[in-house]
């Protein structure tokens, strides 16, 4: 059963289902001449589902969202980058209620329907006129364009702060009595500056799916996708990944349809988080890491996720050195039970050791599988049936030099 | 009461307590010129304890180590830097087995009192010729020193890899009936050289103390030291401390005595802790995180430790940058119990934040706190009694630079 058969990307973003509209604007948040803000909007009202950061210190925008989401529905996401608002206290919630309140008022829907997700600098207020300003024009935008258009990609570009790659994708699948489709767009953990980085994912879709459904659904492929890539272990006081279902297709996606349907969330999360591991801060490289044999898929994502988040395997991706005894070790310290008397390591097709031990190989051929820009690690435990695939990058002198620098 | 008036730091190292020698050879394990091989012993047998790392992928050496410390006696250390003796499989555990009888043969001793540690290379088999000759060669050279020669001073510098410092500390307290020495040295995780990434701690008294409650005493000590020193985040497959204590001062601590004895073990395993953390991989700046107000000690522990490995803080304190939002962030996601809403954040002196919000405070003078080399910062959580403390280093380009170069 090949996914082409049944489902296939099209061009588009967030607003490629029916009856979505979505833009972005400059509202001068942090930078000058930078899309900063964007509004996502449903012609009706939709299910909506999210997952949050499991960071104890959460943003103001997170808190409410997380409120407006207990009835299941929402109809607009109003976002910003550039400010993080959090950490500054009743000001941020505050601030956070003004931008559901402003984006109801301007659009004429409920503020409980209206979702709010920020990024950018901790600790600092928001400029809250900018930001009205800008959810105003946002909206006038919006009344102007016609569904279907392509301001949506003004929001993708909005959501963005260090990420030099855009993320926006959508697909189609063909049911029984029709298409559905699916929009999405996400920013990554880059910085340029300090505290920036978060990850940011939204979805749309025009099935006709339940809020119960839907959170299943997100959290379902979520937990494969987006939490398995690590750029730096620093988990964001602002992730979120939101899903609107707002049913404008008529259609209801049931039996085969139903697999087929998330079939295509996983792909598109999962599209989206490799994206938003390639575009990592100073990334020079991707690394994919599948840990496959494992006893259970706790394991296998506990070890998926150490190795690609080892500092000193990222060091070596960077100086492109087949430096095994590393992704074995961080296997090991994983916390994940598995026996290391049996694991079998390749780079990329090269097995480079066998049952936890050194064997000979090709130094020159590992080079040359090293020397490319996307690294494969293939661990295989022979312990059990699971399997998880891990996404991240190098850590190379640009992370340090990013990171590195001032706040203002 | 000031622990000066009980004991006192002296000169020397892991022999100065009686009864001990130790030396240290250039067996050409991986470098010429470099002192690799080190032998420590006891005149008599000692009692003896060990704490290892959690690794499930465990060292050769390490293993025969916990072997040979099953009945709590041990007479003689052999050591080595170049080659970890981990993960070759059978020829691995023959080479530790193999060094330990060597050491016995050529020191007269049982090979059950011979405890082995290594550091160096992950999967590379161990030169075996050169080791034995380097056993040899140490033990003659130990016949031939007197108790209480400086030779010890070799020993440390056969276990450095690429250590900028020599780690060695020598102790006193004086008791009811005499005095009684503590000796110490160890090596720390910096790398020049992938894999080379190890923690050895090894010390020696001369005071008379049961196994049990050495191993009692060290778990304790190392829990609150070697353990709360973070560079990388990267747990090696070699990491252990240990302690052996040969009675030959003919005391046995007891009542005040032992607790000043406790006191002392314990600052000597935090002033190696730190001397590592100092000098970390490619570190500019030495940082301790102080966590008080705590609702529980594990809790602090954990904020802790997780804000001393935050890349994104290690980058910060590299670029100077008073980026307390990144600390509340990595107390966040550190898994750890605590009131983000009542967290006040030091650098210094400086109160940066209050209430987990952000306050104002002078850009200048922070600048000024962080342009020292050691960097101190402190998170009081009013949420309990329990303090702890970390150490770590800042992440630099040396650090990618390092551990980016090829094994060979």
């Amino acid at each position: 059963m090949g996914k082409m058969d049944h489902w296939s990307w099209i061009d588009g973003g967030i607003a490629a289902p029916q009856g979505y509209k979505a833009t972005g604007v400059m509202a001068g948040i942090k930078y000058e001449n930078k899309y900063d803000l964007a509004i996502i909007a449903s012609k009706i009202p939709a299910q909506a589902a999210g997952v949050f950061t499991r960071n104890r210190v959460k943003a103001h925008p997170l808190l409410l969202t997380q409120k407006h989401l207990q009835n299941g529905q929402a109809q607009a996401i109003v976002v910003n980058s550039g400010n993080a608002n959090a950490c500054v206290g009743e000001a941020g919630d505050e601030a956070a209620l003004m931008m559901a309140q402003r984006t109801a008022q301007a659009l004429g829907l409920s503020t409980n329907d209206i979702l709010v997700a920020s990024t950018g600098v901790i600790g600092a207020v928001m400029p809250l006129e900018r930001i009205v300003q800008g959810i105003e024009r946002a909206a006038g935008e919006l009344k102007m364009t016609s569904y279907g258009e392509k301001a949506a990609h003004k929001a993708a570009l909005a959501i963005m702060t260090t990420d030099t790659v855009i993320k926006e994708r959508a697909c189609e699948l063909h049911c029984q009595g029709g298409k559905i489709r699916l929009g999405a767009m996400a920013k990554g953990s880059g910085m340029i500056h300090p505290n920036m980085g978060t990850m940011l994912g939204f979805l749309t879709t025009d099935a006709d799916v339940s809020a119960p459904e839907l959170k299943r659904l997100l959290q379902q492929a979520v937990e494969e996708s987006f939490n398995m890539v690590t750029v730096d272990g620093d988990t964001s006081t602002n992730d979120m990944v939101l899903f609107m279902a707002n049913g404008a297709s008529g259609i209801t996606p049931a039996g085969e349809d139903w697999l087929h349907f998330e079939e295509m969330v996983r792909a598109m999360c999962i599209e989206l988080a490799k994206e938003i591991a390639r575009d990592g801060e100073g990334a020079g490289k991707f690394i994919e890491v599948q840990v496959s044999g494992a006893k259970t898929l706790e394991d296998a994502r506990k070890i998926a996720k150490s190795i690609c988040g080892s500092s000193l395997v990222k060091t070596a991706i960077f100086g492109e050195d087949a430096n095994w005894g590393r992704i074995l070790c961080a296997a090991g310290y994983s916390g994940a039970d598995f026996n290391p008397d049996k694991a079998d390591i390749y780079l990329g097709d090269i097995l480079v050791a066998q049952g936890g031990q050194a064997i000979f190989f090709s130094e020159e051929e590992a080079k040359k599988v090293l020397e490319e820009k996307d690294i494969f690690i293939k661990v295989v435990l022979h312990d059990g049936e699971a399997l998880a695939t891990a996404w991240g990058c190098d850590l190379t002198h640009e992370y340090v030099d990013i990171n590195g620098s001032y706040r203002t």
